[in-house]
Formats: C-alpha cells, structure tokens, sequence
C-alpha cells in the first residue's frame, strides 16, 4: 500500500472489459465519496499520449520489440511522475486502465527472452507496483467478439487472434500467481453489472 | 573493433566542430575509396528522427532527466538497428555525429546520479561501444561563440552557459580517459583545414 491514496490497475486480454469496468468503478468510488483518477496506459499524461500515437500509430513493423518496450516505459515514467504519483501524493485513489503487467505479457509474451528484459529495465526506470491488480479474466473467444464490436485505428494489439489470445490469458493467469498479495481475480464472463459488483466489493474489502 | 565495418564517433561540446568534422572526414573516407555511411544523434533512422523531434522540440521542461534518457535510448536503439548495424555488416564505415557519451554527459551531469543509470540502461538496452570516438576537444568560450552564428528551432541544449560547457569540456576529457582505448582527443581549437588533416590522419592510422 501506498502511504496516501491507492494505486489500482485492471489487466485482462483484449476485450475482457478493463476499460468498462474501470469506469463503473471510477463512478461508484465517486459515488461513495472518494476522490479518484481515471487514467490509462500507454499514455495518461499529455506527453505519455504522444509517445502513445508513435507506438501505436504507423505500420505494426515499425519499432523492434525492444524499441517497443523502451518507448512504452518512458511513457511509463511520465505517466507515474506527472499523473500517478501527484494524485497518490494527495491521498486520491488512481484507476489505471493497464499498467506494467501489460508490457511483461505482450512484449514479454512475443518472445520468450523478453520478459526478463521488461523486467529489469521496469526495476531500474519505474520501479513501483500497483497496491491492487484487477485480473478480469475471461474466454478469449468472447473477448475477441466482443472487441470487433468496437472501432478504432489503433488496432494492432488486436489483430492477434484466438490463439494467442488463449496464451495470453494463461500468462496473465501465471502472472496473478507470481504476484499473489496485490493480484485479485475478476471472473469476466458475466454481465457488466455482474462483474462490476464483484470488482466493487473487492476493492472495499481492500479499502477498508 | 567490429568483425566488419567500422564505427567512428565525433564527441565533444557544442559548436566544437563535431558536425563539420564528421562531414569533411566522410568526404575524405569516399574519395579514398571507403564505403561510408554519415549519421547522426539523437536521430539517424526515420524512427529516431521522430523521437528527436518528441525530445527537441516544445517546452524544455517537458521530459523529466530520466524519461529524456529512456526516449534517447529508444531512439539510439532505432538507430543501431535499423542504420548502425545494417552498415557494419556490410563492411561500411559508420560515422556518427554524437552517440552514447553525449547522454553520459549531457544527462549524466546535468543531475549527479544520473550517470549511472544511463550507464545500466545502455549496458541493458545498446551494449554497443564505438571502436573509436574523437573527442573534439576546445576552449567553450570559441565554441559558444561558433554555435551562436547558426540558427534553429532546437536550441535547448545550446542554453548553457560558459560555466556549463566548461564542466562539459572537463567531462569529455574524463570520459576519454575512462574509455582509453576507443577514444582519441583531437586539438579542436584550430582552423577546420587543420583539425580535419588530424582528424584523417588519426582515423587512417586505426584502418591500416
Ligand atoms: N461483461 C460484459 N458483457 C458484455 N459485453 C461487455 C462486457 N464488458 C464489456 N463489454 C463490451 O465489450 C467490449 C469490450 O469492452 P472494453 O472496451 O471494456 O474491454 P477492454 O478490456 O478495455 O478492451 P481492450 O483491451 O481492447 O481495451 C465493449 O464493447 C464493451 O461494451
Ligand atoms: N575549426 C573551426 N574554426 C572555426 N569555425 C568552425 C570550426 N569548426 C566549425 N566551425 C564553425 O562553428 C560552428 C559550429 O560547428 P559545428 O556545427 O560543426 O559544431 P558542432 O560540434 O556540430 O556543434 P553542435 O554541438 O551544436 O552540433 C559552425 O558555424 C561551423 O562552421
Ligand atoms: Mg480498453
Ligand atoms: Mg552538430
């Protein structure tokens, strides 16, 4: 726990309802009176966006895997400094739509000897953790339907298909289990208000 | 030395001549009969040269120390990728007009724990060492006052003073004593004619 404010992060696969879900909470939290920020990874902070437009924008080919995770961390560390940070440093509660879990599995996932790589450079350049991590784990297939829904020219994480999907939802699971103490659960194969109950009620336990 | 190619940096403080100096040795490399790619940093690949434009330009202020190391390093990394190592495969001569002692020096001094940290994220990141590196080396107060008869939108690192450029022109000097073997300091305070005859004949001597 941070000593004021409390730091949360959603992770889940493609589609599994972070952002939905982040939301909801944001409101709820509100609702009962608690002060909060909503924010989002890659970017959530004016220059973290513009780092965020040269990743995603452009041809998927056009930065290395390891180029990638460089661009992505320095978006990283604005984001904590100019957003996070501040709001946690004046007691608010910051909802972050993905954070670092997101590059261990989708840089660390494309190649098997990144994930070390991701993790040492996130010890020397950021170095913080989340005090809470909602998984919202879900069936990829409903995942993917459920993200073609959707419009958008950032589309590149999204292109990968069912099965990479399914690793990623093993990794993610795997990941959980690594990180014990600051990763819940969320089962995601439920309606909106269904989840959103189980994620409010979650974090409350934490908060209280 | 690289198994092929070679891999010549210009270092030193502003307005010393790095630029002028490396345009005049690869023109004198080619009219040798060299194969000689000219480049530069931050930038040199079209990925990096839009990662120079995200750090250059705008507000001074805008990056924190340790975000402007991580977009350098993600830019230099473009670089050796996509220009660097492509050329020296192939047996060229790359020469670089600035490269990894400038982020030593300008964001390693600029706050004193930084140094070390961009030492690790290069030994993580880059890995790569030139096989030489001539050090334009000359009085600052000439050099601020060569810098000051050109023009440009990317001023912010031209801002610093006498006092600056001196503890600049010391910290070159003490990085070329600390990479002895690779670095070569070149007498830059005399006309172009005759820092480039030194310049040639100090890289000559290295290719026989
Ligand atoms: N529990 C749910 N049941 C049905 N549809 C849902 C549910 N949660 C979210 N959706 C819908 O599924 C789509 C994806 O949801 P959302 O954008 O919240 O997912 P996400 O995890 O943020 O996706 P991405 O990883 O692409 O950002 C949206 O159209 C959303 O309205
Ligand atoms: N030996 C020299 N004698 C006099 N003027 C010189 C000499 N070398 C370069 N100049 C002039 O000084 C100015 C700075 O030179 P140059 O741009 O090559 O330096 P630089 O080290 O690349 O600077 P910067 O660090 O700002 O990129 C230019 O106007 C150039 O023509
Ligand atoms: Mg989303
Ligand atoms: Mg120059």
């Amino acid at each position: 726990m941070s000593p004021r404010g409390l730091f949360l992060t959603f992770e889940g696969i493609d589609g599994s309802g972070k952002s939905t879900q982040a939301r909801r909470l944001a409101e709820s939290l509100e609702a009962a009176g608690y002060d909060v920020v909503l924010t989002r990874e890659p970017g959530g902070s004016p220059g973290a966006e513009e780092i965020r437009r040269l990743v995603l924008e452009g041809d998927p080919d056009r930065w290395s895997a390891e180029t990638e995770i460089l661009l992505f961390t320095a978006a990283r560390r604005d984001h904590l400094e100019r957003t996070i940070e501040p709001a946690l440093n004046a007691g608010k509660i910051v909802i972050c739509d993905r954070f670092a879990d997101s590059t261990r599995m989708y840089q660390g996932l494309s190649r098997g000897d990144l994930r070390a790589l991701v993790d040492q450079l996130h010890g020397l350049m950021i170095g913080r953790e989340p005090d809470l991590t909602l998984l919202i784990d879900m069936d990829p297939e409903i995942g993917l339907s459920r993200a073609k829904g959707r419009q958008g020219t950032e589309e590149r994480f999204e292109d990968f298909g069912p099965a990479l999907q399914k690793r990623m939802r093993s990794g993610f699971l795997a990941l959980a289990d690594e990180f014990k103490n600051r990763f819940r659960v969320i089962d995601g194969n439920r309606d909106v208000d269904s989840v959103a109950v189980d994620v409010r009620e979650t974090v409350l336990k934490v908060l209280r």
